[in-house]
């Protein structure tokens, strides 16, 4: 493939990518670059938004490149030392397989097992000493670390940063010298730390690694960074109707970011399809397309075939019309219960009514039965609520 | 011995003591306390103001306490990682281990042997992992480290500090853990670096130590810090003539810190004094004890005995005159060459006369010919400075 070409599917959906002349020096050296992706081994439960990195690793692999997949055990098994975040207790050596082994299990859905090299930095780091420790240290200013971002506001709000923080991204960028890595992967907001790995391999004498940034994907309510924490995210081992319910939920601006972030189809028959909704088709059917490869490739085609066939018939059999009101409501940044949200909707006429419609199983969103009266609902949808046989509503909110 | 007499030996010529409480309360369990002082194995030649602290240890040790001298060689093994400081060269075991023989040779001039334990951090620091390292620093923050003046100045004004120095302090701090110290000593400009030691003790979990710091012993110039590089030193292991001679050149003001500083006379011998110079008694009679006193410390009786002897003989041969006049030359911060010294003090009619005067012989500074006409004097003095017979002056420059 000419070079050109590999840089386009190289960049495609990326958000930077530092320093393109240097990438292009490697790629025409010919032989298959060492890429490089960082995962923390505490979370092992894969949503959409980290299969944006995994896809990119894919299509590298795909290009004939070697993947070098690094869990962070390291750094996890120390945890965190202040002992002021209780959720990053250190991990045990058992905890931290175990995690990866769901981990991998989860991403060899997407990347091709046999080109994936998996590593574990404890492997090197655990053999550095303190004095190898200082050493790293020595290479990098404190005014250099205060530019990072976070560090920096955090310092100028007076807000406590541990001297061992400082030590992290360095841990990070010698991870990278020590694998040789031509080329590092990552989200936006690991750039600073990407860079380290780039200074240093420059300190240890090597060419300097290529930096590949990957946006933040949007959860599903198109305004926050998609988290589990948020619970706008879209888990890559759930239901084949839970994913594809999910996606058919979004709206149609964050579909197209999502298309270009998640797909495998080309660029150009997404340019195609762009053309066609412009010129009139319902993007109803593009979502449609869209879900169903994304179905099948965390299940398979059968199941994609099944959800859509399902998705339908409960829509079908809950008789949506098709041009239904759109309503836009506030939130104020405070999740809303839903029976307020159907009051404030005009689907019923008080708050007591939607209760009652809840606990008599009157009320569905997106062609589900709502059964918890206390649900609430974050900023985002569009929301398609259906109160008893007749009354719908698209409901946004802000 | 009492507790307030015990605690008044051991503030004698102190800058500070922390925690007062806490140190009776240790001295009063009757104990032999375990008192800590580092030192640095890179510059084995010791002077007047480094047995300050050493003197300190020796007082501790004859009240009956138990002196931890501490070899900092882990991080002398290390070096400046950074490679900018070229006076600080990594040094090799077999380096570090000479160093410390010329060291503690002349240590023991001034400490009993025998109530002596000399410990290398590196015995435990070499063990520590970074896994270890990445815990200790995590123990403090970068705000608390900028609050040591040297960084917080470095900081505001823009020049560089190595992540890595922000590890030393902590090094230092956790050798009073492994060594469980009572007490460090150092120098007042060490004060951040031994509360360090106070910090993480309790974070261990241990009692935290106290802390004396000693001030800084001036020059022989009465201006600058004593030190090796500013040529304003008296080596301990110098000739009894020359310590003798440097010592009785002095400025009255500097004898009587000198005294206080370095002399082990009692409180009252010296408050004695005192009273005798305000009463007229000559100062240079004192000096002359004290003078002794040094001189037989690091050589012996008689050797005191022949150097003011000498000392006394060159004076006479000399004749220099009881009362000679006082002059003070504005240096503006540059050493002056000894021939301008020489005119501008009124000793020659011109440079050249001086120049010549030099290279004829006839030139003394403190009862000793000069023969270096390319001689520069630093700020500080007085010198005596004789011209041929009748020629006198005492310079001082400003």
């Amino acid at each position: 493939m000419e070079i050109k070409e590999q840089l386009e599917i190289i960049k495609r959906g990326s958000d930077e990518l530092l320093i393109e002349e240097e990438l292009v020096d490697k790629l025409k050296s010919g032989r298959p670059l060492r890429i490089k992706a960082g995962f923390d081994p505490t979370a092992p439960d894969l949503h959409l938004g980290h299969t944006v990195l995994i896809n990119k690793m894919r299509q590298l692999q795909d290009l004939g490149h070697h993947i070098l997949f690094l869990i962070g055990d390291f750094t996890a098994m120390i945890g965190d030392p202040t002992g002021k975040n209780a959720t990053r207790p250190p991990l045990s050596g058992a905890q931290i397989k175990q995690n990866a082994e769901t981990y991998t299990t989860q991403v060899f859905k997407i990347l091709d097992l046999r080109k994936t090299e998996i590593c574990f930095n404890s492997s090197w780091m655990a053999k550095l000493s303190a004095a190898d420790m200082i050493k790293l240290a020595a290479t990098h200013t404190v005014a250099r670390m205060l530019e990072r971002d976070d560090f920096g506001k955090r310092y100028r709000s007076n807000q406590p940063i541990a001297i061992h923080e400082f030590l992290y991204p360095l841990v990070q960028g010698y991870d990278s010298v020590t694998m040789r890595a031509d080329m590092e992967l990552g989200g936006t907001d690991q750039k600073f730390n990407l860079l380290m790995g780039r200074e240093l391999q420059k300190h240890w004498g090597q060419p300097p690694q290529c930096v590949l940034t990957m946006p933040l994907l949007e959860g599903v309510d198109g305004v926050n960074k998609m988290s589990k924490s948020l619970g706008n995210y879209i888990g890559i081992t759930e239901s084949p109707e839970q994913i594809f319910g999910k996606l058919m939920s979004v709206s149609d601006e964050l579909m197209w970011r999502y298309i270009e972030m998640l797909s495998f189809d080309s660029l150009a028959t997404i340019r195609r399809w762009k053309q066609e909704v412009e010129a009139g088709r319902n993007p109803r059917d593009v979502k449609v397309t869209f879900a169903r490869e994304i179905v099948a490739r965390f299940h398979n085609r059968a199941a994609a075939d099944k959800a859509l066939a399902n998705f339908e018939a409960r829509f079908k059999q809950g008789e949506v019309p098709e041009n239904i009101p759109e309503i836009t409501l506030p939130t104020e940044g405070e999740p809303i219960l839903i029976y307020q949200v159907l009051k404030q909707a005009g689907l019923t006429a008080s708050t007591s009514e939607a209760i009652r419609m809840i606990e008599q199983g009157g009320v569905k969103m997106n062609g589900e039965k709502v059964s918890d009266k206390a649900l609430k609902l974050a900023a985002g949808g569009p929301f398609v609520l259906q109160v008893g046989k007749r009354k719908f509503a698209k409901v946004l909110l802000s």
